[in-house]
């Protein structure tokens, strides 16, 4: 597995077409190592994101069901959000969204996996927490525009789940069946 | 494991942003069921993309390597593509793309896994195939703005780049964590 150099492309010249809150994206003029333009290369920048496998003293896995625009459909989600400036870390963050959304919290946590929705288009990184031994702390807190519902579910219905595919966010499907791989009798 | 109906958002209007070969943004003003507005959502049109966990006869996984310029960083991934109108399916686009980046093709293939690198904005899915006793048949065929380099790793290389957390395309990463779970004596 030797590694080469990094491959690293030069950029000749940049312009953002866009600077909302929700979507910026930039078009970078690139030369390639071997000689190659690309006049239009789009790059979605985007602060990181985490998401949160948590699970309560109990081994019931808090999972929320949310509506996602983007493929038209309902789907069980891990409680994932997007790192604040306010923040004091990616944790941070990760807790803050796990007790606004679920109302869940304490437990012991650890960083699962770090991984991005695309390393191509995509500048940042999405952090995959664990958590342990969670508990209900506290009552949902959530946007005007945030609509989801939060539900405990075993193992064995997490296996369902994702044997059935319904699993569909990639960011989530990884560290679950991480845990599934490496932690497989955690649960029982 | 109650399912709700699909709280599906209601599109007031909807605008093209950008219609370009490799990025098309679509801008809709929606109405959540609860009655909020978000009067700029933001959605990325894309077709969809497969990817593939490659296996010789002899048990190596058939990896590329390749610079990736959202995170700035080379990483050994799975051979993966988009597919094009002249796919006759998913399928198709796979082998092509399988052939296309490392000359490999035949074996037995078959669907693997079915996400999304984000349901809350992408439109497309990704599929990704399981292709065993795969062999090299032709040579690479890439494009001017293809660099990318050919890699047979072990089971054991695989879990080693997992473990230490290389593989960040979450669109990789699920597949093959899935494979540890679920074949993980499979190429010993």
């Amino acid at each position: 597995m030797m590694k080469e150099n990094n491959e690293k492309w030069t950029v000749l010249s940049s312009e953002y077409l866009h600077r909302e809150p929700w979507l910026t994206v930039r078009k970078d003029h690139v030369v390639l190592p071997n000689g190659s333009h690309i006049p239009s290369y789009y790059i979605l920048e985007y602060p990181d994101w985490i998401n949160v496998i948590a699970i309560t003293r109990d081994k019931k896995f808090v999972l929320v069901r949310q509506y996602r625009h983007g493929l038209q459909e309902t789907a069980y989600e891990l409680c994932a959000g997007v790192c604040e400036k306010t923040d004091a870390s990616p944790l941070a963050s990760a807790q803050r969204e796990l007790s606004e959304e679920t109302g869940y919290g304490k437990g012991n946590w650890q960083l699962f996996m770090t991984i991005s929705a695309n390393p191509s288009t995509h500048t940042n990184l999405t952090y995959c927490f664990l958590a342990t031994d969670v508990e209900k702390v506290t009552e949902q807190h959530l946007d005007a525009t945030e609509s989801l519902s939060v539900h405990l579910l075993t193992l064995d219905e997490i296996k369902d789940l994702l044997d059935r595919g319904e699993v569909h966010q990639a960011l989530m499907a990884a560290p679950l069946w991480k845990f599934l791989a490496t932690r497989p009798d955690e649960c029982r």
